[in-house]
């Protein structure tokens, strides 16, 4: 019997009758899982059964045993929380997963029960990291998705696969307003190949979706966006197959818009606050019972004859480089982009370094790409655009699916850089985060930062990047890697080569740049090294530890005490995590006394020195940093009134060494 | 003459007339300025000359002589950097302006060229804290305005003032998604007082504002969204009065979308490329004949006999309590919201005693009000919900939203507080950010925090939230006062008194809950007070200091070490800014050596007490925090994956006092 003739009994293909009956099997395992492990949500998951499997068992094309595949077709689960149902697919299917390919195994049902275990791959929310290779990027914390989905969408193309992107997004997060900018960025950029799929099953956590995010107004506001909108009945699977395969085709932005029923097929998981509650264990029998009883009354087989089977992707992918990326040496690189006359006047300021650095990145591999946001004449990540049109993604003034879509970038084999004014990154910290947790290889620098900004006033300035990035610099990304390495290089030499060292470095990297022009200090062919930091100036008074802009405003301190006879240390501590070890041996000669100087609020290198110090216990460390709010001024009035001039750290030194 | 009647020379009402030659003043006040600045955006204002003189001057009921005044009409300026052409306006009024009544004074023209100074209340962005009170908050980061706006909507209501809130938003940051957050917000809470304005120049900064962010596609969306669009041209003056008044008194959502020049009437600056460039001093003067022909060329005299002034707003406000709140006692309060039996069993999770004090504040006062991100039945802000459902507002999956409207209810006179999972706030760290520029009066409380959720996942765990609200702990926010307290109670009779310290704190505060049930350790009268610590156990091998939850796993530790005879002091470090000196006379008395233990990354405790302990140099100090990224599993599990387990923890203590 062809698939898509009508059985005469029920009505239905076999196809349809088949994936009615899938649709139970896994809802049983969602039930299952969950109930087992006491926690999770079933009646999402439920919602979306008959999605899921007209996806993963029909419409895309990949390899269950082969999730690696670069050419396999995509889902991504922005409704993270759903994922069980997801499992219960992969299992069903025996499909391979691991954390790499050499721990990988096939999953069978076996492994369901193991969800949420602290040893199980089997995490709370989809998690690439965790070992399910199915994923590209870890969600569940809403609304990011589609800008994952759209990352994989330009990585597609770049490597010439012509693959689709299943996005599914649930209603109450597509109140988030990352799904919208994300719809923009999917129009701007023409990436038909990724398709959003609305599940709205009309329930939140706490109450009823907003009639906002109703079907009817989400695809009233689609239509408005730009998109052709299929509005259909998501549990209704000749629907299902039917809008899924005209979006894939139609080749111009297509939403799908799914009314669905959350806890479809269970009576006692469909009422209001019934989110993200498992089953209880007495009652798994008759929620099964309930989901058994959809087939009987349809008169479909629970093992029907037709097998359900993915299409295997064709094999095309553009291979990309691999390896260490080595870039022009500096003043090589400066002339790239046409500042050697800028940098002949022995200023230049490190985002242009930054820029320059990017570009001749760029030029060593072509898996570099940048990410911008309506800045890039500020943070000059202009320079890598005009080299490279191509590899260069204007996000427009939306910082939240730049990050995001980086992460995409990144799951697709490319380096992204993404860059705005650190302050503005900030709009992103969530999408951060969560790159974090997927472990994903992107890059952000924070232009502007810090207090050197002047007249634009405090909320055009990064005051708590540090403490914020820093956060994350102590912790193991589980490959012995720190989850985010984090520079701040005081001058272009140093912005040059720490951009290089953020390329390679395996993992998120976070490099802070200022708007001033500033002097050279380091020679050309300086080395710099993740940890590593650099002793500027050697006296017996004091330890100075500064780094970024502040370097240059201690500089001029030193210089002022000098000339009463106080010599200091000075150590440039461009990275983070710090090595400890360095600072300390230097202050050991100076009376193990450490001053701090830096332009951000608490949470950075004074932290970071007094955490060091403090675990020998022998050293005394004071912090200057920013203990007001900043305003409008020049550079130089704006560091007086935060109490951060040469002035004021030389009264500091003065002070510590009477 | 009528002021609505048409001048037969000029076509043009004198009203017109008037406005026209109040836009060319403007203007040139505006150049002038920035000019003398040597930044700013002049080309960004001049596009809104005729909106803001027919807001200013004509639309708005308000009472230039009394900012304060909160019947006043207000205008939100999202694009903050659009600013000086407001600031032109103020000054041409006489308008007051200050930090306080106290310092009020009426502003003049000759106060224009101080822009962007150190010592001027013209800050570089709108900033109420600088002392210009014609704005609510602060702007500047994009796509924020419309939330505060919405926020003001909200006091306005609940204080029965018939006000209307105009918000002016770039194009270019339409794209923001916050923008279409509050787009919905306004919706759903029907919020017809406040009025969006887009103004559609075309030009971004680095390049053109996308098509997606066209007039066109704007006025699509909005009529998708729910809002009556109208189409105009905001530099017809007739255009922008009818529109303004029609959406004035349509009592149904209504935006305005104008398409504006950029760099209006000034040749020079209308080319793309002139974002955030101020026109060279040598050629203000034919900037400004550019100007000055506008006029000539349609017979407007440059001064017209009309007076421009805005009528005064009529007294309504309903005064609203003042002074310090007291809630009612920790038994009653619990008995209030049905957890007497809860907390009969000797353990009750510290979000629960949030909930609790929540509603107990709002039984004490009608300042107070709460916001939550559809999680409120997990935060347990839904205890104030039920109670006083006038004063919840539901922001449903929209952080971003959340904290900036509510910084908009502070503006208003209300103290609101935010509550969602601690890592969704990290959706809204920029709006928090710059909810402390504007100092505003704002709570945030994060619950789920740290790695005691368990089975979630990293998705659900707040982890870098104690870095990222401790790094503005140490920041005056300009009245003496910590630009953000924040708390982090181990029990429920803290998490309760806490939540009252928060209320009565002037400025913004953070409190992080748990999810699991915690014994009490406190009686129900204990006190607890900002900068305070708790010594909870005495002894004489090693000081310990922790907090939240972790104070029940340091407990744990101690019962076992005390088996081989190790005692400790244990003390409950629930706040940030923390003394320093109780927690160091703690440590002198077991030698100098301190342990921290928390929940989350670094830049917290271990931070705060590393710098409190090498300041003086004499005492050391190791800190246990989470150094792996967290998976799902039990919290028993999450905590011994990430080594601070009771066993680590009693490990460590042995290890340290060996």
């Amino acid at each position: 019997m062809a698939q898509s003739s009508k059985d005469s009994a029920t009505g239905m293909s076999a196809l349809v009758q088949a994936i009615e009956a899938k649709a139970v099997k896994l809802g049983k395992y969602t039930i299952e899982s969950t109930t087992k492990a006491e926690s999770g949500h079933p009646s999402s998951g439920l919602a979306l059964a008959h999605l899921v499997v007209s996806l993963m068992y029909k419409q895309m094309r990949w390899d269950p045993q082969d999730p690696w595949n670069p050419n396999n077709d995509r889902l991504v689960l922005s409704e993270g929380h759903a994922v069980p149902i997801i499992y219960a697919a992969l299992a069903d299917m025996g499909a391979v997963a691991g954390k790499s390919k050499a721990e990988a195994r096939k999953l069978s049902p076996a492994d369901l029960p193991t969800l949420r275990e602290i040893n199980s791959i089997l995490d709370g929310h989809p998690n690439p990291a965790e070992g399910m290779p199915f994923f590209d990027a870890a969600t569940g914390s809403l609304g990011q998705g589609l800008s994952v989905a759209a990352g994989l969408g330009l990585a597609a193309r770049a490597r010439g696969i012509d693959k689709r992107i299943y996005c599914i997004i649930g209603d109450g997060e597509s109140r988030e307003g990352q799904i919208w900018e994300a719809a923009d960025f999917l129009i701007d950029h023409k990436l038909t190949s990724v398709i959003p799929i609305f599940n709205c099953n009309g329930q939140g956590q706490a109450d009823y979706v907003s009639k906002q995010q109703s079907a009817d107004v989400l695809a009233v506001k689609l239509s408005g966006y730009g998109y052709a909108v299929e509005v259909i009945n998501g549990n209704d699977p000749e629907a299902v197959l039917k809008a899924l395969s005209c979006a894939a085709q139609a080749g111009s932005p297509t939403a799908i818009v799914a009314r669905t029923e959350k806890g479809w097929g269970v009576s006692l998981l469909k009422d209001k606050g019934n989110h993200g509650k498992p089953v209880p264990a007495d009652k798994v029998a008759a929620a099964e019972a309930d989901l058994d009883s959809i087939l009987v009354q349809q008169g479909i087989a629970a093992e029907p004859k037709v097998t359900l089977a993915p299409a295997k992707p064709e094999n095309q992918a553009k291979s990309l480089p691999t390896g260490q990326i080595q870039i022009m040496p500096f003043e090589q690189g400066m002339d790239f982009v046409g500042l050697s006359s800028a940098l002949a006047k022995g200023k230049l300021a490190t985002r242009r370094a930054y820029g320059a650095a990017l570009a001749a990145l760029g030029q060593a591999d072509e898996r570099i790409v940048a990410l911008d946001g309506d800045v890039s004449n500020s943070t000059f990540a202009e320079y890598f655009h005009k080299k490279f049109p191509n590899r260069f993604f204007e996000c427009k003034i939306a910082e939240q699916n730049m990050i995001t879509a980086a992460t995409g970038l990144a799951a697709g084999g490319y380096i992204p850089f993404c860059s705005s004014f650190a302050k503005f990154i900030s709009r992103g910290y969530d999408q951060v985060e969560m790159a974090s947790i997927s472990r994903s290889n992107i890059k952000i620098v924070g232009s502007h930062a810090g207090i050197s900004l002047g007249a634009d006033g405090p909320s055009q300035m990064g005051l708590v990047d540090v403490a914020f990035f820093r956060s994350m610099s102590l912790t193991d990304n589980g490959f012995g890697e720190p989850a985010c390495v984090v520079f701040q290089p005081c001058d272009a030499v140093g912005a040059y080569y720490c951009t290089q060292l953020i390329a390679n470095h395996e993992g998120m990297a976070y490099m802070r740049t200022f708007r001033p022009d500033t002097a050279l200090l380091y020679k050309p062919t300086e080395k710099f090294e993740i940890g590593g930091s650099k002793v500027l100036a050697e006296g017996d008074c004091l330890t100075v530890v500064a780094n970024g802009y502040m370097v240059h405003v201690v500089k001029k301190a030193l210089e002022q005490v000098a000339k009463d006879g106080i010599k200091c240390t000075l150590v440039d501590a461009y990275c983070f995590p710090m090595k400890g070890e360095p600072i300390l041996a230097a202050a050991k000669k100076t009376g193990n006394l450490i001053l701090t100087v830096e332009d951000n609020y608490v949470g950075g290198l004074w932290s970071a020195v007094a955490e060091a110090a403090a675990e020998q216990g022998d050293t005394r460390v004071v912090g200057m940093v920013v203990r007001r709010i900043p305003k409008s001024g020049t550079p130089d009035d704006v560091m007086k009134y935060c109490g951060l001039s040469p002035e004021d750290v030389a009264a500091k030194i003065k002070d510590l060494v009477r």
